[in-house]
């Protein structure tokens, strides 16, 4: 069978943030027919299709799941949504790639990846950050016993977008975020990235979170992630999530890990640092310097692998869009990623995918949900993996 | 009158290597209609085109001048062809963005200069690097005094992609590339970046350049930029164009500059610095870092000024696409400068351009020759500036 | 009273390994009289004494002790030597500056402040880190306020000195080293370096201990430390202390913490890094790069502080030794130390002491105990503050 | 013939300024005796005599001359004073060490090698900057060919300290300086260390000196190199000497090279940058974070060599104090150039001299006198190399 060309593939984009943007801009870049956005009001979508330039915005979720051209459905919206909106998107047949977290809960991210596994439909989570092409290199790398037994993964997630009390956005309510924020929220990522690297389930945590703002000023109006504009008027809101997070990991081959993840750390814009050390080598990598890889040794010089792809392996080479030195940032990884989920739909991917799933992102579920149960209950706290269960027949649809 | 939408205006990219991919999908992002490429064979543009879910590739560059649904031509062809193409695309009505240089000499790039007067028709060249948002940033600053007086602006364009003799590119062919190379090629980009940022124009020149491999092995066959691959079979060319240049600058304003530029530093993959050293502070920038920017101070604590759209100025702020800390690459400026040059071609920019133009391309030219005079006599040379006189009838439209 | 010249204070080092030479080389450039040093065997001291340009060797620790010169003794010994020699100095007059960890248990540490309380004398750890013009500014605003109030304190400390199994050193045995390793010779630093910056005394631990190395080959003959020459022979040990540790941390004010510790990190030689986040500003250091403070701020630029003594508040500028640029390192900490220590010495120094003590070396060995005990019992560990006890008569004097 | 213990040599410093101290300082690391200093009056050498807890100051320069205890002079006054000094105590038998600039003129420096030829003393000049471990190992490097053919040396050196028309140094004043100030001030250790370590003699310049600031404020009294302290009270005073230098290099192989001086570049405090491409490899090191080396490949990744003894070649390893990660900054390297001169004072060096001599600053001082020709002249300009000239013998002797 060959396979379809990607510019006869139709994608909608759900969610009209930052990061919906992002997605658009990426699905073109590929040639994928963007065929609309959907918004949170009718109006909202239309605004920001007439400023991407794309065409008129659907009138509802429901209006483009009923719209045959549709083949594959992305999911930005608030976390809250994700379950549901997934779960009718693979009910009506489409292929979702879906923002991490994948749901609310485990409970929720399991029943996906049943209904994913049922419809065999394409299913990724949006983990993009595992394509920046150095890191794909690191994952091979370390697969083929580059840097010798995983022993030590270290390193942090800092932002400071939250900093002050005047800071407002959607996932500071737990009803609309998670009762988990910062380590839903950055911290997942740093975990994904770090365990798909290092080939390394995490089997328990021990956590500490600490919410250092009590109460938060909550403008009236909605507000952009990341914005630092107040208006004015605002209310005073309790806020029950964590601006930090300290974690202690232990992983399955008896490697250890530590983490601290913080939405509060003045001056780190978005800062994700690893450190993965090996019985002979070691690596290190920081998102904001994403084309440099530092390799270190001992009675040797450290090494600092550039993104050439006359260097880089395999999975490096595959990620990677440009020439050495012509650097690539964190919109070219959405590029990467999902030219390898588009081969997947357009059926010409490998047997088994090569991006994130519905079960990375229930993975990724199950290590937060022990993160929480560690902090409240002050001790070491499994990672409690049980086959998903099969979808209650009432749910299924969301 | 209301400004068309971008979405209406159609686009066409002649020229299918590493660059025209490039220009492909900063059109696409910005939802610019791309019509279709042209290639140097009909065979090898239809690859590409299938290989980017591009529409089918024109028959042929004057095919492509035809089609009234293409408002804007881009030419990334080899240096030889930036000319008649250019003119040609003009004399045809269309908008041009052409690669830089704008062309083999100045008597070219001047006629060019005058066609586009006299044309009216948007006409920019590919200075790409302009549109860093730091870079736009910092060309406020300067603007305004941030620095004070610029005094000293020094720096380098480092590449090792033509290291060895088995390197090979159709830069190296005078008749393909022009008879100055390294300059041309990566000088005139810093040239034209630290001119335009510190707002100063370069007087004259002193000038050094080095051949160092006078005969490299000719591959049969064709090379890709930056490809390392050599199928075997090669041809002993002898090379006159420079792999090194060493330059002295003088500026309008009584500044100095120094600039180094070579394509065979071992490590080096595309490594642009500059330093402007001003009367009260000083501001570097590093080409593979380009999300920060760091700023000297006497007296107290230097700055990284991070890509931070709450912190940029205006201009770097309209640069910029993505939050603080999502790093922005290569691929990112060609969006953002293309948004500039569209809104133009939309009838909906500033009255005069902010976007280099084929002025700017003119420009660069002069400086090259000057360079390539200097070098020759082993003395200072001037910047030659004379009004572009009219084209010569035998020749317009290329 | 006018205090007494520094030429005329008279020193012995015992101990005559590679830090032994770093004390020795602070004091002669301070213009302190080295008078001898003493080693664990007198032809080694004597040949040590040579390689130094150094007067002859003391036959012994006790022929040391009985030259009235010798006003001041440092302690370079291996660690479970401490106690009993910083004990008997005390007992015999003499003023003492002891290497870190103070002593094998806070039994002993707690009687060692005890004794010096008793005798009046000058007594000082070795923790030069603190000595870093950068950190002493950083200390001064820190308790100015200059950060907000202090939240999260993060970082590590890595090593690769003990990557392979045929790295030997005394330090793994914990009868000379004690039963911790990694936490109590690099541990200890960070903890005392951040604790002393940041104003916090660490209240509890939850730490994870891991010996990724069971077994090592103990070569025959003595080993220097990081010396990576092996003559062959050897003979296979278990290892009980550990290799690596991480460590959650609460602090008195509420601020939290997390730490890294590592001694087979490859390519890591000696990297101690940590950040504090405040509500208002953030810090970062690395020791590897002494001379730059990284200040990060929200709304506006980073700062990178220089050590320069023309922009440093009054603590830097007294650590500090040289001009702006001319960067300082490890063996200029000693003499920044030193200047301070024997200032006190001289009865010259301010009624408080500027430099850690006793009192600090034994806060160490608490710390140090609750994260052995909170890895031994899976559980956060307080840091368990009596009163030191009057040491028992029998054993004063070591 | 056995080597004279280092322990029994005598040295005096001439000169009290900030560098003074460093000599001293190094000295006594060593073991070397400093028996005293000599000022510009008793006054103040007395009183940084007692600042340093040195014995008594010498009542003059010829008093020192006189004192047979000392060995070795340490000449660190203002630069009209080098030659007659070191003239001097070349003839009263007295080995040399000299700050650079050896002397005034060529002609100066061309009579101090001769003196010393004859008088077979220890001649050194204070070029530390080669010893920097990381520097030597380089060196060694180079030399066996581990980069291939030098082609292309470039970089900087920046400062800050004279930015602004208030700050004021003796070596503004060219009676006192010279008539060259940032070239023969900073551009010669610059021109040095990357001449030494290229293996590469510079045949000719073509050069740009600059004067930014025309008038400069003169404060009435001393002033301390470095120093940003202005008591008030000034005079206008016209400046002659550059404040910026650009510079063409050619070297004898056929390199060619590239610098840029500057002492008003804000917020660079002290920085010395040079990159060595060469045919196969290249390596780039900075002077404010000199335990790292960067070596440049193609095809592979770059490398970063820590200064780590046990991976550094023997050039490397003997200039080497500390171990790998503790850093060694500005006064080690007079440290490890000491220990090389003093080797040679005791009798025990290798036949040819590991340090720089005289001959290597009289070559210093021709590579700067064809700068200040080239750049008066607006040519290329030789580097003159004439056999040195017997002194005359109404001057010998100083």
């Amino acid at each position: 069978m060959t396979a379809r060309p990607v510019s006869e593939i139709g994608a909608a984009v759900v969610g009209t943030g930052f990061i919906g943007v992002v997605h658009v801009e990426a699905l073109r870049r590929l040639g994928v027919q963007v065929l609309g956005m959907v918004g949170s009001s009718h109006a909202r979508a239309s605004e920001r299709a007439a400023a991407l330039n794309l065409p008129p915005a659907y009138e509802s979720f429901e209006a483009m799941l009923g719209d045959p051209r549709v083949d594959v459905v992305h999911i930005t919206t608030p976390n809250h949504l994700h379950y549901p909106q997934a779960a009718a998107a693979l009910a009506a047949g489409k292929h979702v790639v879906c923002e991490k977290p994948l749901a609310m809960t485990s409970s929720e991210s399991g029943e996906l990846v049943r209904l994913a596994q049922t419809t065999r439909l394409v299913n990724a989570v949006n983990f993009n950050l595992r394509f920046y092409p150095i890191c794909r290199h690191l994952h091979q790398l370390v697969g083929e016993g580059g840097l010798g037994d995983v022993r030590l993964v270290s390193g942090h997630y800092l932002q400071d977008w939250l900093l002050l009390d005047t800071d407002w956005n959607w996932r500071l309510e737990p009803e609309l975020g998670g009762s988990l924020r910062a380590v839903a929220d950055i911290g997942s990522h740093w975990m994904d990235l770090t365990s798909h690297i290092a080939g390394q389930r995490i089997v328990s945590v021990m956590a500490d979170l600490k919410t250092f703002i009590p109460t938060r000023q909550q403008p009236i109006g909605p507000v952009e992630t990341f914005s630092s504009k107040t208006s004015g008027a605002a209310t005073a809101r309790t806020i029950t999530t964590e601006d930090c997070a300290t974690i202690l990991l232990r992983y399955e081959s008896g490697a250890i890990g530590n983490l601290t993840i913080s939405q509060i750390s003045a001056g780190r814009k978005n800062t994700l640092e690893f450190e993965i050390d090996g019985s002979t080598s070691a690596a290190a990598w920081n998102s904001e310097h994403p084309d440099d890889l530092w390799i270190g040794h001992r009675g040797r010089s450290n090494e600092i692998l550039p993104r050439d792809p006359a260097i880089l392996n395999a999975e490096g080479r595959a990620a990677a869009g440009l020439l050495a030195g012509h650097n690539e940032g964190f919109a070219d990884t959405f590029k990467a990623l999902y030219r390898a989920i588009y081969r997947a739909v357009a059926g010409d991917g490998p047997s088994e995918p090569d991006y994130p799933t519905f079960a990375d992102g229930h993975e990724s579920m199950l290590a937060c949900e022990a993160v929480a149960r560690s902090a409240r209950e002050g001790t070491w706290a499994s990672v409690e993996r049980t086959a998903p269960t099969l979808p209650s027949p009432a749910r299924g649809g969301g």
